[in-house]
């Protein structure tokens, strides 16, 4: 892989084995199984992470309405085999917001480089705060913390919110409307946004929640300043809580529908 | 990545550059950038390989019926973003079939192991026979003389059908259909199939056609001896002719919608 993120994890991994090499190992056989054997424990699918939730008429959507609907055209018992015909909101379950969302014209879902699928992530923790108010945003202040931390945002990142929301994905608290349906839960401030977008490179950026956007907002300051540059977004991203603050790459399985402003898609962290 | 064929290739990548530690190089960092600059220059995106079509209402379908259909509910100038609800075939572009396609209560598209979805990924050259005749299809002599190159499949692998039928996705010649409506395509045959699965644990077969059977199948025998059987396939996929036969790996970013017996995936290999 290219991948800066990729390349500067394995790096890590390599130089924290140098004591392999001195004690006389074939380089690199004894190099490749020590690098990767360390990530190989870190679940049950090696360094494999799933981020994305199963997703039914049931799960919460920004309109409150079901996002998928789904009609069995042919059974088993009849036909010899099963096959459903979807109906289905691109915005439904973890999701991509492509430019095209909230562009009049920029690139649709189809039209997303493969070299911004395969991105380092970048996970910026405020579950604390979120936990306190569910309107929190992740603000300049934040990404100073995580650059300071970590460094520089890596080329063409995407840079993921981890308010905790995932854990509330079954729940009416996802969506948190009160009496007068003004939703409640945790986005980037146009603030964080703009910084992004001065200062790096980022190729995406992703939520845990329903929006990139927190819930109140009713002007989608995030959106229209992210999207029309190019940029996408992620929605209902699940299992950050997984992955750590650096280091691991993101492999966005985008839907590939021509002319989509985005759709459900796989995503996998791989560390 | 705890995958097999992963360790393999950067093994073997690794290997093939040992003159590199002999010249003096910090060792952790130099080996590296040499193993991964290799495969950065096998294309634009470095090592990863989109094997997904783009697809829409007009792409090829086993029906013949449009697999998808896009209806505009908002958009940018009324509404100040664009959203499409689509109305989707699951067996639709570069999808899945999962073992709930062909049994009564297999696994659902959304219950494949996230294991099973980075897996190593062999390609079975069969283009030139394909070439000469449209019916042919993977035959147990093809999987002998795969391994008699490359050694035994690797635990959970996705062995793929390289007919060279990508090529003609745009056209009529992908579905081939004849005066009567029989399709005439490539595919794997039932003993072929018996052998991967007497003879292998992998996990998944993809074929760059519209069936894993062949065209004019009408028992849809691999079909039925593959699903049931838990392992899932691919169809329509795209790229391989970019890939080696052996030392990709294949991730597989299947849809998550519950209940499902397949749906568009987003594909991509990595080496």
């Amino acid at each position: 892989m290219c991948d800066v993120c990729v390349m500067n994890s394995v790096k890590e991994r390599m130089l924290t084995r140098r004591d392999m090499f001195r004690g006389g190992l074939a380089v690199g056989a004894g190099l490749t199984a020590a690098g990767l054997g360390t990530a190989a424990r870190a679940d049950a699918h090696g360094s494999v992470f799933d981020m994305t939730h199963a997703y039914g008429p049931d799960f919460p959507t920004y309109f409150g309405e079901p996002g998928i609907a789904m009609e069995q055209t042919f059974n088993f018992a009849d036909n010899g085999f099963n096959l459903f015909q979807l109906s289905l909101n691109e915005h439904t379950g973890t999701h991509i917001d492509a430019p095209l969302h909230f562009s009049a014209d920029g690139r649709s879902v189809d039209e997303l480089e493969v070299g911004d699928l395969v991105v380092p992530l970048c996970v910026v923790d405020i579950r604390e705060k979120a936990a306190a108010d569910a309107d929190a945003q992740v603000t300049p202040d934040d990404l100073e913390a995580w650059i300071a931390e970590h460094g520089d945002i890596p080329d063409r990142a995407c840079v993921a919110m981890l308010s905790g929301w995932a854990d509330k994905v079954a729940t009416d608290a996802f969506r948190n409307a009160d009496d007068e349906g003004t939703m409640h839960f945790p986005g980037f401030h146009p603030e964080a946004t703009a910084l992004l977008l001065e200062r790096s490179s980022a190729a995406a950026m992703a939520v845990d929640t329903l929006s990139l956007d927190h819930g109140p907002s009713s002007d989608f300051a995030t959106h229209y300043a992210w999207l029309p540059t190019g940029r996408y977004g992620i929605e209902c991203l699940a299992g950050l809580e997984q992955v750590p603050a650096a280091g691991a790459t993101l492999v966005v399985g985008a839907p590939k529908h021509r002319g989509g402003t985005g759709g459900p898609a796989r995503i996998f962290a791989m560390i």
